[in-house]
């Protein structure tokens, strides 16, 4: 897919099926409970009947697709964890070692894990260069090299790199959808990712880095200042023509990847929930570059990372977990999955008010029946 | 159960097992994420560590106790909703189709629905003097009359009806733990109980009314205003003698049942969710008759109604769910009780640093190995 094909391929996308939601609300409406007393949950269950053209849902199949890569920034400093726990986490997760390993193993998610760019050369048996391999525990090959170049020297990557792996997350939604999954996630391992996603987002929304730098896992005094330094000067004060220049120039494969996979998802009408910092911020990008893909997007929890609320009411959308988590990897999507088939379930199980018989003639006939 | 036996049995109540803490800490220190990355899925592990006494800990089988009563100050106009919606939904609960039901149902929970004080005789059919008989969902008989008395006028209940309300609960908690349940959530359904919660708070906490009282589903101006006259005057400006007295005086028979299941549930070391407005207050209540009961109790959902945060803060736990839920009816809980299955998955399933190997010389290792 070349830039071109890529920005027909992003026209198409449609709008959600309004009048579903419109049957979908009635429906609400109609359910024995003061109106909008199940908050958010009435509202994931209208959006996602205007996404799948049907009232009534069911989470069956659920995935998360995992994008990996590894970052040329590192060499500035700007994260105390090595480089090689990108590797190691890869393959963890098709080990279900990690956080979300261990969240998808307990709620029957499967882990689509994606090497976009990661500085090991994996051993041939762990890889597969087919996607649907996942299946299998395999990482799927899809490196571009090993590793973006520094951001903080020169752009990350070329234009043509950053289209080429949008399509690779474009890719892995088709695939979630030809293998009928209900619903998927996007979680993401490279170390140095806050950065990058810190750079995307000063430079989409103009946020200042005071809100969109972290300190993350224990960065130490001077590396948060340098890390502060190179978002603010390649982030904030460079203007760029676009949103693939932004992504270009200050992102990573596997967030463009992830802005792949929300794009992907919108055009084939799927479901899909975000993570944390990183994913909120491919999300955002996602969403600039074409706004309908807001309408299939569900937020799961609220990072500790600060400059993920500015993304998420960037994007307009909200979280439904309060857990103070800031791992990544979708973690928050396998929990928020589970929130979600709450809200279906609710929709599709509980009785209207003529169902429930709530009246006064129910009860005075039922006190009088004979049992 | 007389009040001096309630007293005896309340100061036998122990604190978790702290030694179990420091294990599971030391387990979650290890584990392959940065440190604190999960939030409160690690706080939720540490304590039901505690609390069991087991590092590992899994939810096989999970209940949620829900109280159902009438609320004599009704009869103020402090509610749109007709009092016979009690008793209407109080039969919906044990066919699964009220929003808790729908919830129940799709997540594999069963539900223990206690009449404490209807207004409403129900056919004998649905009903079971034997308490494990919410296994055939029956409605468990334990009407202590057919509502209580309208708090405006005098006191709800006596001192005694406050006892045995409260012995309800703890036998349900007992019957718990008998049954092996994992965790219970406490649940309730009664019109009007906002007003009584509300009363029950204000005299707790001197939490002015502005904040105590909601509008809840409907209420009208002059409604509203009659709830705050009445919570303002005999919450807020009558001095009680002990919370014993508060319960009597303005609160009703499910409160006073959910307090008894969350201090049975802390005597009998089993964790217990918190759902909304009045369960939060009846926690509360126990939390101040034995503070050690805290210990037990985990917070779902953030309710809408204001006293929540009131009483939750004052208990000092926290909320994991951001839904602006408003339901009541242990809806809440049943939401809670798969992030907290989450939590433990983390604690059971997770790699630690050595199990993941995440080091420079696995992945050197790894790449010179010849599959």
């Amino acid at each position: 897919m070349n830039e071109s094909e890529l920005k027909q391929y992003v026209s198409t996308i449609e709008n959600i099926d309004k009048k579903a939601c419109e049957k979908a609300e009635e429906r609400q409406s109609q359910l024995a409970k003061p109106p909008g007393a199940l908050g958010k949950l009435e509202e994931i269950s209208v959006r996602f009947a205007g996404i799948t053209g049907k009232v009534k849902n069911y989470l069956k199949k659920k995935a998360v697709v995992i994008l990996s890569s590894d970052n040329g920034v590192v060499e500035e400093g700007v994260t105390p964890t090595p480089q090689s726990v990108t590797a190691a986490q890869t393959i963890n997760f098709t080990m279900r070692k990690t956080g979300v390993g261990a969240l998808a193993k307990n709620f029957d998610v499967d882990l689509c894990v994606i090497d976009m760019g990661v500085n090991t050369k994996f051993p041939h048996m762990m890889i597969s260069s087919e996607m649907y391999d996942f299946l299998d525990d395999k990482i799927i090959d899809r490196k571009i090299r090993y590793g973006t170049s520094n951001l903080a020297k020169g752009p990350a990557m070329t234009r043509e790199e950053a289209v080429l792996a949008i399509s690779v997350g474009i890719e892995a939604a088709e695939l979630m959808k030809a293998r009928d999954y209900d619903i998927i996630g996007v979680g993401e391992m490279g170390i140095g990712n806050t950065t990058t996603s810190a750079a995307v987002l000063s430079a989409i929304t103009k946020c200042p880095v005071e809100i969109s730098v972290g300190r993350g896992g224990g960065l130490n005094d001077a590396g948060f200042a340098r890390k502060q330094e190179i978002v603010r000067e390649k982030g904030l004060e460079t203007e760029y023509d676009d949103i693939l220049d932004i992504l270009a120039n200050v992102g990573g494969f596997d967030i463009c990847a992830m802005t792949g996979v929300f794009l992907g998802a919108a055009k084939n009408k799927l479901p899909v929930v975000v993570d944390g910092y990183i994913s909120a911020v491919a999300a955002l990008a996602a969403y600039k570059i074409q706004p309908l893909v807001k309408e299939y997007m569900f937020g799961s929890h609220c990072s500790e990372e600060n400059g993920y609320k500015v993304a998420i009411d960037e994007i307009g959308i909200s979280s439904m977990l309060d857990l103070n988590m800031r791992l990544g990897e979708g973690s928050g999507c396998v929990l928020a999955f589970e929130i979600i088939k709450g809200a279906l379930g609710v929709m599709n199980d509980m009785a209207t008010y003529d169902e429930a018989q709530i009246d006064e003639n129910y009860l005075e006939l039922m006190a009088d029946a004979k049992f």
